[in-house]
């Protein structure tokens, strides 16, 4: 949950502006506030995030802050959205080789993502909305779209598991590789280099990959 | 990194006491205070520790907090400790069996403590250090201490390994039940019970054992 949402108004949109052109501005200041929002957060990290500060840089009113978004949290909602997007590029890249080949090179795009976009990342999976105020409905498929990448590798190796039971296999694996990262990157587990690091999701993948291979039943391609 | 320690003093400590009888005195106000924090914590969460509401409780002065910890940090880490000393404790349980079968068990172990302690157990993941304090020495035990019981049953799988390869993959298996248990409790991978989330864990450490016992070299017992 994102602080400072107190100061509303709606100083932005002149009253007197033919509609067409009050909408055209009303997304340029959009992307705007999103573009310098996605900086803050890129280099300063979550908690760096102030209306104040962002309504300065941008040249608006506080007001006209929420006169494109409800409060600062659907901002950083956009932001975690361009987040996941960019993460479920970098895996939908990965074409080449076997299901086993493309589930490690997934781990490893993924570790290499999070470490190098750092304070995104840690956005993306530290904030939390407010309870009366729930992830809203377009957000879902945005995240859906990013574990979906590990489903094809995952069905190729386990034809055997139906629809259901390999997205939510998929979203598990994603988890374990996630809890790695993150704990990895925190040094939590042991003071540890990045080349560690990946050699260590390498290991635990690959013993997954080989598991779920060795468990499949008989018969199953 | 918690909040408001801006006020501190000396204001409980009487100056005439005997030294013992301070000492005693002292200890007794830590102990008071570390337990009325857990409550609140183990409660509220940690962002509802407050030094000012803590003191109301406790009866004392804001600065006598500051007498027997040295910041609200300092406070934090012990009842971080105790949650790690507790999960220790579920896990150093978990005697009987193969070494599969307790490494499955310590899973379960893991992600059933976090369920029930669900704010003790996010305040040991989501509290930070300052940057200019880091954790003090006396933590790095008890964080190694609540590793190690995952070392015994995976040496017993893989002899093959040297102590240090050990207890680095123990760790990063730790760190992928941790993330699917972060991920499946917080329902950012689906909408998920308990006993679904169980099982996954169970599916996904399954693989891991299958795949480490499939890997491990030719002649190993």
């Amino acid at each position: 949950m994102v602080q400072e949402k107190s100061e509303r108004g709606s100083s932005f949109a002149g009253g007197h502006r033919p509609r067409a052109a009050t909408g055209a501005r009303h997304e340029e200041l959009r992307r705007h506030l999103l573009a310098l929002a996605e900086c803050v957060v890129a280099e300063e990290g979550l908690a760096a995030l102030r209306a104040r500060n962002l309504a300065d840089a941008a040249g608006c009113s506080v007001g006209a802050i929420y006169n494109v978004f409800a409060d600062l949290d659907q901002l950083v909602l956009e932001i975690n959205a361009n987040t996941l997007r960019a993460i479920s590029k970098a895996m939908a890249g990965i074409k080449d080789g076997d299901p086993q080949q493309r589930l490690l090179a997934m781990a490893d795009a993924y570790v290499l993502y999070a470490s190098s976009h750092r304070l995104l990342w840690d956005a993306l999976f530290n904030h939390r909305m407010p309870l009366e105020d729930p992830v809203p409905h377009w957000f879902q498929p945005v995240q859906d779209e990013a574990f979906s990448h590990i489903e094809g590798p995952l069905a190729a190796l386990r034809p055997d598991l139906d629809g259901p039971a390999c997205r939510l296999l998929g979203r598990s694996i994603f988890a374990s590789v996630h809890g790695m990262v993150a704990l990895g990157l925190d040094n939590r587990l042991a003071p540890m280099s990045l080349d560690l690091l990946r050699g260590q999701i390498g290991l635990v993948v690959g013993a997954i990959i080989t598991g779920l291979n060795t468990a499949r039943p008989l018969g199953a391609e």
